[in-house]
């Protein structure tokens, strides 16, 4: 789905419209908006450059490069952010009294610079506002989201026909991320922060799914070369255990998150318990996920299900255990809100959140299920829509 | 290869003392290192965690996942970095009075959060120090990345097997993909800095490798999606048009970088020529390259030897003109020096650089060389071997 560029343009007022609201409601009079993601959801394209938003009148781009865009009012070319505020004067925009600024984004040297542009104005922290808007997708972002859980899931149906006997997980994931991009998966993954790399995803099988990681993803892994210790480390794909495939869905700037189990001739009946545990958690969070549940109910729930079968032992990891069970997903993987106990978020209607409740089966693998769901009235609608049981290769 | 441990210990002491020796010049009696690449360079692996260098006595690893390492001495499990100034009182290690963090590279809020640790201490800029003690590498890390070449240049050689006629220039990168990732790449970019985005590489071809772009790669192309506009574009690959591969080369923790052309059939007289004129921009600049030599009269003899060709117009893009012809390599993609007109660095022994001085051809496609060079007292010597004429799919 394309918009066309009056539908685009309404679509970029909505979301201003949201970040305005938290904008204001964080004292700042003026956002400017300097990083990939965030210039990306505010304009609705990439550029060098930067979005200045007032709270009141049209935000105004300042494009670096290319020097070619497709909107012929409120753009100044420049060359250096220097140049924003006579380029403000020159539009008749007044100067901000308090500036947002991405400071949980952008480098301390990049603030320290940008903050220097406006040296009456207070500078605060814009980035909560951007991330509280969005939190909550617009039915554009949603029907987007719904592409993209409809190649993920294409995908998937095929990952059978990936496996050959004695392959190892790289040679298994090399097939995957083939078909993924034949598919049309774009082959980066968005995160936000400097903390996590990955490439196309984690696959993780027997021992090198208990194999602790520096990450915070839900599962380890090895990987395989220490500069990348996450997921898929060459392990032979042997019989009696798991494959867990939590792949890339990113086709068109935004993505889906999505985690399904195959496993090699038959596997221990511990496995086959905990995999049945999170299906039972995922369909009790959906009925539970409904606008205004504590996010943090959602994760207590999931722990006592665990802890009534017995399975908390093996719960999101076994060697080291993640503490959260799902996050928020969008334009990048780890978006907010984080289900986790300690959250202070509620459910918003039209969030999208990853569920993900998993175990490790030490010498077997991983287990569990992973969705990516919309808040609706009527709980958490799936839009990763696939088999949910364990698949034999 | 790969180091026992004796070795790795010696190799990242080699490491801490070039990095003391910019540190000192800098003004800092201790570093806390935070960011990946660079808890990778001080320390030979991957944690979630802080390195604190001080600039006498042991470096400190501060550890929060995961809890396992193979080294007993001057580790320290937290939870959180608020734990860093007790834990070192407890080591008997002196708190810093100037305190260097990476303001290019943590975010505002992180360096807030770090540098309130040390209250009484001065915090100054960390990141110069390391950026300039990875610029010059170690004969390990010219090991590593010498494999790098040797494993990019064998993909290279199969690029031909990959193509068919009418494929587009997609379908064309998904196979190379597949075979880098067969032959060990890690799957990832590592780009420094939020302001670059790139999946596997660059393919583009014909009218694409013309579209402008936003982020500072030499090339543009429009990619599949406004969400990642860089790149292969879905371009069906049509005869008298080039195809220029620019893709990924990390197998082990660090890169290479390395562009190659192929045609398509004949292609005009015009896009021969100014392949050849980068490929005597690159012999050129490889008998200047000593130690010593000033990075802008590398940029300004390839801008001069472009001028006598009269192929001014074209070069380093022709709608968008990159204004630098090569930049350092390492564990990450775009490291220092970058060499264009305004660099103040010189070249020193033992730095990695790669050169790309390319042209882009409207209608026809990019041609130009593009190696990653070691820089030795006989000049740069290329570790990307591999045939540099244009050849035929």
């Amino acid at each position: 789905m394309k918009l066309i560029p009056e539908d685009l343009r309404k679509e970029i007022e909505i979301r201003i419209e949201a970040v305005r609201r938290h904008m204001s409601k964080a004292g700042a009079d003026a956002l400017l908006v300097a990083t990939n993601a965030n210039i990306y959801y505010t304009t609705g394209r990439f550029f060098r450059g930067y979005v200045y938003i007032p709270l009141e009148g049209s935000p105004v781009w300042f494009v670096i490069k290319p020097d070619v865009y497709d909107r012929e009012d409120n753009v100044a070319v420049i060359h250096k952010p220097e140049m924003i505020p006579g380029k403000l004067s020159e539009m008749g925009v007044p100067l901000p009294e308090a500036v947002g600024l991405e400071f949980d984004v952008l480098t301390y040297s990049e603030v320290m610079r940008l903050r220097a542009l406006f040296p009456q104005a207070q500078p605060v922290n814009g980035s909560p506002a951007l991330r509280l808007a969005r939190m909550v997708k617009t039915p554009y972002e949603l029907s987007l989201m719904k592409e993209d859980g409809i190649h993920q899931a294409e995908v998937y149906r095929r990952v059978t026909r990936c496996y050959k006997e004695d392959m190892t997980d790289v040679q298994f994931q090399v097939e995957i991320e083939r078909l993924l991009r034949l598919e049309g998966c774009l082959g980066a993954t968005r995160v936000a922060g400097n903390l996590m790399d990955i490439n196309l995803g984690s696959v993780v099988s027997g021992d090198n799914a208990d194999v602790p990681g520096p990450y915070d993803f839900t599962m380890g892994g090895a990987g395989i070369d220490p500069s990348l210790p996450v997921g898929a480390d060459g392990t032979t794909l042997r019989p009696g255990t798991t494959v867990m495939i939590d792949m890339n869905g990113s086709f068109n700037g935004y993505q889906t998150d999505m985690t399904r189990v195959w496993s090699i001739g038959e596997i221990p009946e511990l496995a086959l318990r905990a995999h049945k545990c999170s299906v039972s958690i995922l369909r009790a969070l959906e009925s539970m996920g409904t606008p205004g549940t504590p996010v943090a109910s959602l994760y207590d729930k999931a722990v006592k299900i665990v802890e009534n079968e017995n399975l908390t032992h093996y719960f999101m990891g076994h060697r080291q255990q993640a503490r959260f069970i799902g996050h928020g997903v969008g334009i990048e993987l780890n978006e907010q809100p984080v289900v986790m106990a300690r959250s202070k978020d509620s459910l918003l209607e039209n969030m999208t959140i990853a569920l993900e409740p998993k175990f490790v089966i030490p010498h077997v693998g991983a287990v569990g299920v992973e969705n990516t769901y919309v808040v609706t009235p009527q709980g958490l609608r799936s839009i990763t829509v696939f088999p949910e049981e364990i698949q034999e290769l």
